[in-house]
């Protein structure tokens, strides 16, 4: 499908007048000491009811041959002119709980579909709902991106993939205008796999995957155990 | 020094005239089919020439008779509108590496000094640079915070603090206007620190540190080993 590399035309200031998605905010508010202050930050006009504005997906992977995996995305991120390197992630539409989001992102952006665990995952603003039906095997609680320049909050869900011999590469079912290749990486190699990506031109890697893998990886060179 | 409880007053739109440190930007690019697309970013003003945003710093301490732990801190982030849980981080200032930002940062935000060791760092737009004198034990490469939003990236420095049999806490440093509490928290116990924190009225978890501490988990959880 992909034919051309993505390319910035043009990069100019956007008025708060035709800005559709995101907006601009001036906080005033009175720190510890009771002095008066001005923080600006900046926000998604698009959070729904939920108050959560997205969902990240941490893909577990067994295979009865291969080493344990998880499954990363590679799609072109314009505010960062590169393509970006991270865990399949979307936006939670209004009406959806964070871990139906996860389970829809995981089955657009990869195609696979998860395990089914018996565990419970309390949601952010629906405390009563538990996911004794569905294939997530851990789910945070709400947390934020860059609280020091936006709002912007999301939840990770861990969800287990179990394949069999033979499993072919589940299909993609991108929405229209999406392009997003998939690496399944052994999770012994991550951090050298992530290392090596963003020595590669035009590529960059989000922080929370990162951040992710610089846990697995200190955890083994630290030799932690539980 | 914190006499009361850091709280909003209002929040109200920012015009572009009065923004100092942020602004909306509208992107014009063309995506692989060669469809002219629009994104909408966010971003900071204050990014310096080495072209990296900030630095955040993992510490690992080592004491004699104490588990191996990390360094959290506590702060009020006014964007978030809670006390935001989070690895030392901050702006690098201009002239710096992001790794003479890591050291300053470091030692403002919780008085701790790392171990010398001698590894080679290469650093965003210093390729030369090696940080053999410093007490950096691992720098990422620049990775990007939340990349359908902004442009804000930074590099993640993992320093080592050795203390000794008996060594008090430091002083802090804080710039004024700063207050920020830390927490040493014991690498095996850092996931559920940070779940029971969550669950405080008013506290928030950054998405970095809950994934370090998500990578950190699952490694254990799983066995992996290298």
């Amino acid at each position: 499908m992909a034919s051309q590399q993505p390319r910035i035309r043009k990069i100019g200031p956007l008025s708060p007048d035709e800005a559709k998605w995101t907006e601009l905010r001036k906080i005033e508010w009175t720190d510890q000491t009771g002095r008066e202050r001005i923080w600006e930050a900046a926000a998604r006009k698009t959070r729904k009811s939920t108050g959560i504005d997205a969902v990240a997906i941490a893909p577990i992977i067994r295979h009865p041959s291969r080493p344990l995996s998880t499954m990363i995305i590679l799609q072109y991120r314009p505010p960062v002119e590169a393509i970006c390197v991270e865990f399949p992630a979307g936006l939670i539409d209004e009406g959806e709980t964070p871990e139906q989001a996860a389970v829809r992102e995981l089955k657009e952006e990869t195609g696979y579909e998860g395990k089914v665990r018996d565990v419970s995952c309390t949601l952010a603003n629906q405390p009563g709902l538990t996911n004794a039906n569905h294939q997530v095997v851990d789910c945070s609680p709400t947390i934020v991106a860059d609280p020091g320049l936006t709002n912007a909050n999301m939840q990770m869900v861990t969800v287990e993939v179990e394949l069999k011999e033979g499993d072919e590469p589940p299909e993609q079912h991108l929405d229209e205008g999406e392009h997003i290749e998939r690496v399944v990486v052994p999770l012994n190699e991550l951090y050298d796999k992530l290392q090596a990506l963003s020595k590669e031109d035009g590529k960059i890697v989000d922080a929370r995957l990162y951040h992710w893998s610089l846990g697995l990886h200190w955890s083994q060179k630290l030799k932690l155990q539980s």
